[in-house]
């Protein structure tokens, strides 16, 4: 049997800490399919085309992992991928409390599971909107990000 | 003496979850007011006449059970009503954090007390918001809305 | 209708936190019963008729409260006394986990509901555990408990 | 790829939550080790042969999965077993916080990774410790532990 | 040695609490500069001149109290200054989370320490954005905010 | 003015996260005081002595810090010592709604006041009593601890 992790996130742009969830379930399961959640609400830094070119680029070493975009409900698409479970990470207690509320929601949905991996310490108080707000008020952000996410923030936010 | 608690909220719309809390505090409390805020702030999906319609088809039941909306200070509100409790359905710690800080303030202004009601397990991870956002996707909500908000849901997404 | 409300706890001793609920509760309800738990697992410092004795003193001002104890569980006792529901206090995220466990556990085993309402502000930093500890050590614990407990604490701890 | 996950637990008896659990993570991973405790520190109810043996008649159903017990540290036995991925159910913000802690050493002593598995809505106030409380003071626990634990629990209580 | 602490915030408008906190700080510190947030993202009710103004009325009496804003970085306002420590209050679980978080970026960013100080019980429930809000529906807040900023309030709310 | 920290604890034994929040505070204050709780209620591994003796070779390189025990209220001590200021590590919520009461209580004893500083994330796992069960399994600890505090639990549990 072929297990297939699902990683489903917005990536505005993938940090270390994104990277360091994907290459641990790529450790574990058979192959990892990174989603990149395309919200018509949010008014995202990065496309998606952009963002799914940086999680490319950052998670290149990884043979098993795959990369794509996707709209509508996130139950949805795991079936249609043939997904048995999302893998998400948890940071903090405030995570689990929405986290956990979607988990729930989506075994309602559609007898999704979804589990969770708690981040590594040293990555426990990063987030996307953080390294935005940092990296926008021109602070450094080149430990917290892949190389060629802090090239392109650079870039947009020059 | 009669007893009347206060049910306030956005209900936008009304879900399982809602009429459960409202259906218990009906059996024990004398009397309950349902209160739909009206909050010019946020962009509702429904109407506040639409939402206090909904209500009253899912509650029609009750014979103990009245279906209002307010504007201004629940506290103002509250007093005005003769209520001597307010009573609102606790889901998980992320709600307990805001919903204290809202009964101690509540307190502060008007001597209004707050009970709280744990919401059932099986709604814990129900939200007005989540149930628009999956039917919005096309979502299966039917075991989560009462039958005339999931027909009300549809007409307005479709 | 007469709605009683039941506040159950150890009271090993009773504190102002303790009283200040009871006292809002029977502003509220009908009636109160205050129930003191016999638990043989636990080595109190007073006595269940002692610890009954300082309750009565202490809420001797209030007509419509009984003080009495039990053992066994809640949910029977409730039943057995014609009691709708069970009213605690809540003072932090840590009491919310483990009272939402018992009071889901309470409906489970007797559909009996129970109503949380919060500690107020000024005792929410305040325990019976936390009290003899300080009395212990010859802290002043005068303003958190009950004058006839402070009389009673000193004693016991001499 | 065989993907085994562990299951650990002191399982002092085994209830209906535990056995969702095991029976989510037996549908997803290739084989899964249930690993009983034997913590000679705590007072168990019953011997670490009787939570085997219990376990064993509650999963007897489900193919891949094997009962057994452990001492010593939790990674130690994992990377004996070539196992690599702990399974956890997550029920409450209290359990996450303590639960994390024992996932963050478990990695750092041996990298092994822990994963979490939202409990099921309807066992969600469920735990062992509270189940023998309540079948102790005769309370009915039959919808909450498998049947052969039931008639356990009332020979070692009578 | 001189031990300077930096209190941010946003204090639209400054409120008892605010004055808790700094009161407290400034009777510990050497010197304390209170640090108003130019965030243009948000839309204030005051102005940061107004801001200052009130904030350097509310604190008048306190002799070693300085009150500034600033753009940017908050390490690099700290750094800038001489601040060895920002000091913060701590009213709930959900600051915990979200403060936690920026207090660990804080180090990384530039060395700076974050220190909490627990919100006095009778503040706990107080915000800024509550304020406002309970103001703009003509409730009474006078017992929340200093005089000048009750007199403001009225005015920008009229 | 001489401001000086008290950071209490059991110590039993001293760890890296303990030794790393020293040396924060010992940058930050004029002089800080590590007291060890010598509390008869619980039986440690370490004497109050050894807790000392291994303190002060783990802090030996900081000249602003002294190590001492106390018995009683910490506020006595506090005051008897003439501080000013007691500081605690931060771990996890849990950690938050514990310490937060002590702090609150502190305060109404004896205006002391406490402050909170986030543990660093690498030690955001360790507690001492986590060290002393994997270390009694032979688990590896020597990345956790000072050296001599290795060697002596090595020692102790030999």
């Amino acid at each position: 049997m072929t297990l297939t992790a699902l990683c489903p996130g917005t990536f505005d742009p993938v940090t270390n800490g994104h990277v360091d969830i994907v290459q641990r379930a790529a450790g574990l399961f058979d192959r990892v399919v990174v989603a990149v959640v395309e919200n018509p609400a949010k008014e995202p830094l990065f496309s998606v085309a952009e963002r799914i070119q940086m999680l490319r680029e950052a998670l290149s070493g990884l043979g098993n992992v795959d990369v794509e975009s996707f709209s509508g409900l996130l139950v949805d698409h795991a079936r249609s991928r043939g997904v048995g479970v999302i893998v998400k990470g948890l940071r903090a207690v405030s995570d689990f409390d929405y986290e956990l509320q979607m988990a729930q929601m989506n075994r309602h949905l559609g007898e999704v599971e979804t589990y969770f991996v708690p981040t590594s310490p040293r990555w426990s108080y990063l987030s996307s909107s953080l390294v935005k707000e940092i990296a926008g008020y021109g602070g450094d952000v080149s430990r917290l990000v892949p190389e060629q996410v802090l090239r392109r923030l650079k870039e947009r936010l020059a």
